[in-house]
């Protein structure tokens, strides 16, 4: 398909803009900006860790999101900290989310080598809060799927009670950078031959076998969603 | 053995102290201050997110940590930026470090009671660049041996141009909780005959097998503490 071809040389990825936050003070090579690679490592997770100031101080909590497009929701109860805070914050709470995947350990022949494969995204900008009902909804809807696709469809929605008790938070995807190391070892030439073990140690990754709650209701049989992961 | 058990009625364990900002404003059931609970998470893991601001803005950074004590270390480059910045600051930079561990995805009937079985940390405090050489090589050692135990003892030590390329940051275990969930979904009565699965998907944990550098001099076997994990 050489047109096809053509078309990807001459038309550069669509990527996010670098800022003096999202350039890395070290090891830039392994930073990128493409929506393809940010937008693989947001949809591969579901935990992120929110940091917030609050009286001048850094917070950080792990908390689910859901990327729908260029944009990220997290949600908790209307009560909890970073979410009431949100909503009286003009014109939004400056929050930090990063999503991390570690993938393996890295063992080299020097201790100053040791390292670790990653892949992860960090946003910068600004929360807001989610009124539109419609928008909040559906990012409900994409909180659940983004832990098991499918899964919001099979599962009894919010009602006005639990709509109520819920807040969601909105961050765009603008100011945001994905950073990764693979690979096994880089040791110093001069340490090829000692003795160490080198190599890598890569994580466990998926579920174990799905445990069903103990008061399920006789006949209710595992989902094929949950027996294809 | 009735004389343990009247013992541990009148000795509290040893426990941190709950301030305004290590008592969650929800779900206050589901935390912990006790040592024992809280250096078992922490020994659990060694990815950290850290969390710190820069010109009044949250930034969080996944690094890797080490436990000593009551005493956490971070390091990195000389050139990072929490790394510098921990070094002009006085008295110390604050930080928020939160390790968590994803035990489980938790499915219940309503969209509304899906959740996440899992262990954090979350650490106030300021940090302190360590300048003791002593203490620094002691940390580097830690860091190593939080990822993989005993593997400091099996590779190269840092030279003195590797430490003196290396910062070391402290964070004391003082203001500190952790916060966990465990077990099924808590799912509305009225909800229990509904037709959809419930339960929960555990995580895998652990490690595939170990992966050799391409470059492994020959003959150098793989190590008894990576073939028992």
């Amino acid at each position: 398909m050489p047109e096809t071809g053509t078309q990807q040389a001459t038309t550069p990825p669509a990527a996010y803009t670098p800022t003096d936050r999202t350039v890395p003070s070290r090891s830039r090579e392994r930073a990128a900006y493409d929506h393809e690679t940010v937008h693989a490592i947001l949809d591969e997770g579901y935990v992120c860790h929110l940091g917030f100031v609050r009286d001048g101080a850094p917070v950080v909590l792990p908390t689910l999101y859901a990327r729908v497009g260029d944009r990220l929701y997290v949600h908790g109860s209307t009560g909890s900290r970073p979410l009431r805070m949100t909503g009286k914050a003009e014109p939004g709470l400056p929050v930090c989310l990063t999503v991390t995947h570690v993938d393996g350990v890295v063992l080299a022949r020097s201790a100053f080598h040791h390292s670790m494969n990653y892949r992860s995204v960090v946003v910068h900008g600004l929360a807001h809060q989610v009124t539109d009902p419609e928008e909040k909804r559906q990012a409900l809807d994409a909180l659940v799927d983004q832990v098991v696709a499918g899964r919001s469809a099979d599962s009894r929605p919010a009602d006005a009670k639990e709509l109520a008790a819920t807040a969601v938070i909105r961050l765009d995807l603008d100011e945001v950078s994905a950073k990764a190391r693979t690979g096994g070892p880089n040791d110093e030439p001069e340490d090829m031959t000692l003795p160490h073990w080198a190599g890598v140690l890569p994580l466990r990754k998926g579920y174990e076998a799905a445990v069903p709650a103990a008061d399920l209701a006789p006949g209710v049989e595992l989902p094929g969603y949950l027996t294809q992961p």
